[in-house]
């Protein structure tokens, strides 16, 4: 191994289309970064191979890990961790957890490899639960909405360690100097919001991040700020309802285009449109999102990723571990703690 | 005055247009029914006659009764309510507590409206909180969210009880019969969501409802269910939420009309057919909400109400009074309590 180089465990098995899509990105990745990037591909040997065969993309490119046991979409995390720990979820975390990689990346069941990064790397220090965000579009450019539902029930201090986690993150991945913080409400007012967003105000307006406060969900869209933070229980209800509503525009313009001919030539160019327009909204085009609060780097991607957003995600996991974004997370808490000493 | 004419108050300064939209809207709607229906404008009586005179309406066709204390969209709802005695909100509720009138119909501060309903008229028999619920379009028509943001700290038996409300109203105003009732969560399983969302659950099996179980976001828009129920924190930044995604449309088709004179042209009539398409998810058509658990008939409209918009608030009044549907839920509510005895 060449210590020069950033060592990536990556989930073959994980998602609906792995290997294949896995390993096609793998492959990308590493033609586009050789000289930076090492590969390992953790999963069933055999079909890892015979994969990479069909696809004539040499093995040796890669290390390649066994790990026989499947977790499923549809398998309970914690249940999951325990029983199969053959699997290329536990057996890839296992190696970052003994320092022979620097990055795992998986598009594989998001419960499962939150579970398993948490138990087996631990927490960073000062956070008392790992979360996941997501990343939507805005007026501005991008927003990160976190927690995105990995903690469907939070206390103030989650949300506002999710905030400063966030902070790091952003300001490091999207070079933005000091990125503003709003925290989602139902009015911009301190006093507007229930309990938990009461306590949570407090907690930020008196820290060291630029917090801008109470944000309106249609603050989110609207780029108000850089970082939405909310409870996994609301952002994962937001994420799941703005994946409904383009079938619902699609399903409006289909009715439209079935009075005449001329309706239906007009709505389908409206349709071809609409989709070059919000390619720039498809998550495959970000590449995952970290996991973040766990001690190592790991990026979680979407069951549908195609081989561009496991590359992504690679990249993304490269990054995160290059820049040091941990460490700067657990000194940045220390920082807010002993402002609130002083 | 007629008894056999269903009287509906007037908020006539309710609204960011008052008193000229709701004038107007007013008309509009004796225009159509006037053997059923008579009206009282209640608000600044000045202001009223000298827009009645500007748009050559007669003033004979309504009651006019002044109150000229006038309650902003910013005034807080509590204070607003008793110190301002002589509004055309508290002024217009109290016709209704009197048994001056059947119905209150206002597009003024939605806070202050509930507020003063909630205080003047008392609740239903086993309501614990009034609710308002906001009509979204979904691929099967439309869906009911309640709540839409009037209680933000919620307790399991107040979702049950919105539930009982809701079904009760869709069954009576859109013909559906036992409309089917879903509970937002972050997944299907009874398992899955918060502890208001597990307790909550456990109350809607048990009873009589027609519940489907949890719902996600994506089932909002989806047409699951007639009603979709959850805390008011998740529904206003859900529907404020949905409020953004047209700007943000509008900005991508703008970004990309900046291109070429062929892009602003393409984009231009896109806009266009969007907006024309679109216009069945637009506020103003459906005409307000109830105010649902009060002791008396109350629509609520958008502060943006236009007049075809407070035409149909009032003739949504007419018919909630007219079906006797706060009655209908204080039978329901027993009915359940009935059924858990046994």
């Amino acid at each position: 191994m060449d210590s020069s180089k950033v060592k990536v465990v990556v989930d073959a098995m994980g998602g609906d289309y792995a290997p294949l899509n896995v390993i096609k990105g793998a492959f990308e990745a590493l033609k586009l970064k050789s000289k930076q990037l090492e590969l390992i591909l953790v999963g069933n040997e055999n079909k890892i191979i015979e994969e990479l065969k069909r696809n004539n993309i040499d093995k040796n490119l890669f290390s390649i890990i066994d790990a026989p046991d499947t977790i499923t979409m549809h398998d309970s995390a914690t249940s999951a961790i325990k029983s199969k720990q053959n699997s290329s979820i536990v057996v890839g975390i296992n190696l970052l957890k003994e320092k022979k990689a620097d990055a795992f990346i998986s598009a594989g069941n998001t419960g499962a490899v939150m579970t398993a990064a948490t138990l087996i790397l631990g927490r960073l220090k000062g956070i008392s639960r790992p979360t996941i965000g997501a990343t939507l579009p805005s007026q501005k450019g991008s927003v990160l909405l976190v927690d995105a539902g990995a903690n469907v029930e939070c206390k103030p201090n989650f949300l506002y360690e999710f905030a400063i986690m966030s902070s790091i993150f952003v300001e490091n991945t999207q070079n933005i100097k000091n990125p503003s913080i709003g925290l989602l409400s139902i009015g911009e007012e301190k006093s507007k919001g229930n309990n938990l967003i009461l306590e949570t105000n407090a907690l930020m307006r008196n820290s060291n991040l630029n917090f801008v406060g109470n944000v309106e969900g249609s603050d989110i869209f609207g780029g108000k700020c850089d970082v939405v933070i909310c409870d996994g229980y609301t952002g994962n209800i937001l994420l799941k309802f703005a994946e409904g509503f383009l079938p619902l525009l699609k399903n409006t313009i289909r009715n439209y285009s079935s009075k005449s001919i001329f309706h239906k030539l007009w709505s389908g160019l409206i349709a071809i449109t609409l989709k070059k327009l919000l390619k720039k909204y498809d998550y495959q085009e970000h590449g995952g999102v970290p996991l973040l609060g766990v001690n190592g780097t790991v990026i979680i991607g979407h069951g549908k990723s195609t081989p561009k957003a496991i590359k992504n995600m690679i990249f993304a996991g490269v990054e995160m571990y290059k820049k040091d974004i941990n460490k700067k997370i657990e000194d940045k808490i220390i920082e807010n703690q002993n402002q609130k000493l002083k």
